[in-house]
């Protein structure tokens, strides 16, 4: 059973309850519920947890400001922007709890996000959760149940840089390319410029391109096709290691926090320079992704980063 | 550096940006936001770690729905109706995850929450980060800094016994008083009816009815005079422990639940059958909190639950 199921099977199928004003239940990236002024609004949650979401060895501030930036993101991909963060930290030690509030701050300012709320408590381990909220107009979130059969699908950003960083640093190398699992960036300028562009379908590529464009796929009842010579990454990591290495580390590592999205071809001219064109939205074997490389199928065994294998 | 004082250094001095739809900022029982419809949107949130918050060896269903009946009990004090939550689940095996899902999905259900969002993660040890979010008339969220010097200080619930079952547990009972402290009952609708009534001043009792008293003397600027014989819990305790002990109890035994909350004289009439009054607001000892027993003033060294020593 992995981490999906168990939530479904232990949490979510136990709680029927839902919220009239509530617009997009549990599920997608974020939950919708109504807002005030025309607004809706978009809440996330996330937690990392030291050795698990970042090396032990990491600088916690680096950790920190990730876990915040990696939250953001889920409001990125629904087209928000955000507004609002709530921190749960749990620290061993109170000189650790500075360094997690140091980076929290740092990604805080970034976005112009405020700090309305959280707690702290004395843990054997550090660990941060990252709850965001954020402000898109009425229905108009972007969703990962809207790609429609004969969609392009698109990819702002990068995949596979921040599972080749790690792998790097757990290599022991500790320069600027290896930090870049650290690194991220939040495209929240860029989803709302996709959905003020008039897409309706967008996912954030946390647990890996094909697990996630895997959750489109499924959500939407459409199957994808993946150019894998076109997601951006790619080539770098091919001037760096194996194809087959690279392959898998573009279509199945996770934690780079692109966004894809899937858009109808009349939007090509108005998404220029927002993304790369990847691949394509087919009524043909809904619920599933194909990604091929130079017109041949890739296989990947690694269907992304999952909790309870 | 007490918890409060290493939040405040490490995390809100370090965050300036404040939302032009917030209300209420970050420091009350919760942060509140501007809703639709003339609703406010009131959010808090809260960790609970085994074997901080709850014994390791406490059945984790009913640990689960204590944590989540803990964090609507912050919406209790702000007099909100509590309609969302999202989970953040640490656990160290799946079957702990189910056990931890039927105890919060209890308590979801008696609330009528809705199960709004989350996640899971593997960790060596078992925790639960609870957000919730409920909604309020605009501008009637019930605030720790509305005490004013001539109201009366009133309690709805009992103090201490929360603190005396925990001892009672760890000393080896496991009889229905001695789960006591698991069985925290939100008084959500408790909270509505006093905000109905006219209270705009209340605090749920979490850290200790002296600790969460002095949030609320600081907050208000005001002195508070508390008389322990009137303190639901403490005849309870009297008659089981020896008198000085059972003041502890009742004075910083946390986790009860019980909300405190000050109005004015003029409400009384409205307010009988809410509550008892167990005390005072005055212009003296500003940000002070003194208790006494019939007439004499109590000692307590235990100013309430605190993570930083």
């Amino acid at each position: 059973m992995d981490e999906f199921e168990l939530i479904e099977r232990a949490f979510r199928a136990r709680a029927p309850v839902t919220h009239p004003w509530t617009r997009v239940p549990n599920g997608d990236d974020a939950s919708v519920h109504a807002g005030p002024d025309g607004m809706d609004i978009v809440v996330s949650t996330d937690t990392s947890v030291a050795g698990r979401h970042w090396p032990e060895d990491a600088p916690l501030d680096r950790a920190a400001a990730r876990a915040v930036n990696a939250a953001l993101s889920d409001l990125a991909a629904m087209g928000a922007e955000a507004a609002w963060c709530w921190l749960n930290v749990m620290v061993r030690e109170a000189r650790e709890a500075d360094a997690m509030g140091e980076g929290a701050a740092r990604a805080l300012a970034a976005a112009r996000v405020e700090l309305a709320g959280g707690d702290m408590v004395r843990a054997p381990l550090n660990a941060l959760t990252v709850t965001v909220a954020g402000l898109v107009p009425e229905g108009r979130a972007m969703r990962r149940s809207e790609a429609r059969a004969g969609d392009d699908l698109w990819l702002a950003g990068e995949c596979g840089l921040a599972a080749w960083a790690l792998e790097a640093w757990q290599a022991g190398r500790r320069d600027v390319e290896a930090r870049r699992f650290l690194d991220v960036r939040p495209l929240l300028a860029e989803g709302v410029r996709l959905r003020e562009a008039g897409v309706r379908c967008c996912i954030d590529v946390s647990d890996g391109l094909l697990a996630d464009a895997g959750h489109v796929a499924r959500a939407s009842g459409v199957g994808l096709e993946i150019r894998l010579e076109d997601v951006s990454g790619f080539a770098w990591l091919g001037e760096r290691v194996e194809e087959a290495r690279a392959a898998r580390l573009a279509l199945a590592g996770g934690e780079d926090y692109a966004l894809l999205f899937a858009a109808s071809p009349e939007l090509r001219e108005r998404l220029a320079g927002m993304g790369s064109r990847v691949g394509a939205c087919v009524a043909d074997h809904p619920g599933l992704v194909r990604a091929t490389l130079r017109g041949r199928p890739v296989e990947c065994d690694v269907a992304g980063f999952r909790h309870f294998g």
